[in-house]
């Protein structure tokens, strides 16, 4: 299939979809939404750049003037009108023109209030609903080919981890391994890394620092979680390593971490919500006494971005359905002392969940 | 002044502005205001983090909990209160209860439209402007401190650029005299790159063209645009020099650029329209005939971003006031052939214009 052809029928999967859900339409804004059904990814700025999808209507890409060249080159541009608006133009007066005075649009969750307020202005007959929460289903079910991308994403992944895991980490700054973790990235087909945490010793306990100028000391727990796109697609794992001999309490709770994490692998299976995933991760840590050390979801969707619906949260009714690919990360964050987190990409099966990160899970030490 | 204090005073204007605006609070996303307001820079993601800044209250930063320590390591944190929702909890909850169910608040322009309709359906009487709509003097003018770290940024800005001209160009890709001016930004002291266009030949009569793999040649024209960050403050300039000896066409329309250019410089003052800015400089261009190859506006504001308001265009009734930080670029752009744009980032003053870009503005050639 040629990219115009693949794109097309993402677009058109898309629109249809959004009539099924009573929508009159998409107004899909510059990031994940845009790449996904059109492979656009311009530089966000307050510059307006939005696809219309209406039915019966070919997609209509609305950019500034002068970012039109760029949006020509776009993988999917074939299937797309593409009309521009100078600098002084009201960028919003076509749009305007085609959309239903009294409909309900789809829009994409990261676009700017600035341009929405614009709309609802321009036609205060319409009403507008977040993509993730009218249409969450639009990127979360992976076809057969972004299930390759993923794989490939995660695979790249674990040679990532697997390298790491030869070098020196005491004696070494946090920055200088999550400098290694990019270059590994890097070299192993990531052309975009999006984080390198490192938290060794007490910086492990606060989930999203990233790395700092703490120097890596033997007896420290150090979590590992790195990620970014590789090919157009996410990768996002974390294994919690530790330097030198382990004690027998951080033996432990790294234990439990693990086993929540299998314990919510194993949970998986079509049908299933998403909360449940979260339910069963939780549960395995709060039987032992550590559940108010757990302290965010077991997980979130990934795709073209690393962090996507569904999410693993409670209150997330949305059922698993094949082809769903989320992180499942349970962690235990003791503060003042050390954090454990355990984090691997799954895809949902007809049969239950297909790992697509593969590095062992059991506590690795390191030098 | 403390940062705690610096901050405070900040969102204590804010507020009071608003208030003459006839708002009734401002919701403050992340990105450009928040970073400007209380010097937090998270990084954005699906999960919400706002600033509230509200009449008779102190300032309010609701944040994941598991970003909180990230929050209370921001320089203006002592002047807030920081309130953390977990996972799996209502984000808006809090919020909501301290909205009046009647008042028009003002909204970051980049806030995410997921978080802006779950306000707008939490509380259905609500009304919401955009900041730089409704706002569009809170970031604007630029304090002493500012107009420093401004000519600061602009000062390394000039040492890149003189370095730059004294490596070849000839001979080698866009990309890799891209690579230069992103290692001589950060030489200079620049934290975070933004853009480093090299549009050689044809590739110059596109705006916003990167970088490329063409091989620059002799007799091209080479339009080199670049600016970041340096200690929170913007830097963006361009110049666009010769690769060997230019033709008299070529010369000509350089010339012509520049002398928009200097117009536009020369009709700042206080009280002008910004869309005089802007029809200065395109009447020079016009009269000379290249009208039409003049695509874009003239200029757009800086500060702790590279774009902001205010913009030099046509339609901005806005007037210039002592303190206002912006560009003039003026340029022409000749298809398939060659571009030319000349850059300087200027401070309105109480008698004119001062820029902060100071190097020669002549054609300069290179190697």
């Amino acid at each position: 299939m040629s990219d115009v052809d693949f794109y097309a029928a993402r677009m058109d999967r898309a629109v249809r979809a959004a009539v099924q859900e009573g929508l009159a339409g998409l107004v899909v804004a510059p990031g994940p939404d845009l790449v996904w059904l059109c492979g656009y990814e311009p530089v966000t700025t307050e510059r307006l750049t939005a696809l219309l999808l209406l039915p019966d209507r070919k997609p209509w890409l609305v950019v500034p003037h002068l970012e039109r060249p760029d949006a020509e080159k776009a993988p999917g541009a074939g299937a797309l009108r593409i009309a521009g608006w100078a600098d002084g133009e009201n960028p919003y007066a076509e749009i305007v023109k085609a959309l239903d005075p009294q409909g309900r649009y789809g829009v994409s969750d990261n676009a700017w209030a600035l341009h929405l307020l614009a709309l609802q202005r321009s036609l205060p007959g319409t009403a507008y609903a977040a993509l993730t929460e009218a249409m969450p289903m639009l990127r979360a079910v992976k076809d057969a080919y972004e299930l390759e991308r993923l794989a490939a994403a995660g695979a790249a992944a674990d040679a990532t981890y697997e390298a790491i895991v030869e070098l020196p980490f005491g004696g070494r700054r946090e920055n200088e391994v999550a400098a290694d973790l990019a270059r590994l990235l890097r070299e192993n087909g990531h052309s975009q890394v999006d984080f390198t945490i490192v938290g060794s010793g007490p910086n492990g306990a606060n989930p999203h620092h990233e790395a700092g100028d703490r120097m890596i000391e033997e007896g420290d727990m150090v979590v590992l979680d790195f990620g970014g796109l590789k090919d157009g697609y996410g990768s996002d794992t974390t294994r919690t390593v530790h330097v030198g001999e382990p004690t027998s309490e951080e033996r432990k709770v790294h234990d439990l971490v693990r086993e929540a994490q299998q314990a919510a692998f194993e949970a998986v299976r079509p049908g299933v919500a998403c909360q449940e995933i979260d339910r069963v991760a939780r549960q395995v840590i709060r039987k032992a006494g550590y559940g108010e050390y757990f302290i965010h979801r077991t997980g979130h969707g990934i795709g073209v971005t690393t962090h996507e619906p569904p999410y693993m949260v409670e209150g997330e009714h949305l059922p698993l359905v094949p082809g769903m690919c989320f992180s499942i990360e349970p962690g235990i964050y003791l503060p003042g002392r050390f954090g454990v987190r355990i984090e691997d990409i799954v895809a949902c099966t007809d049969s239950g969940a297909r790992r697509l990160n593969n590095t062992a899970r059991e506590l690795r030490t390191v030098s």
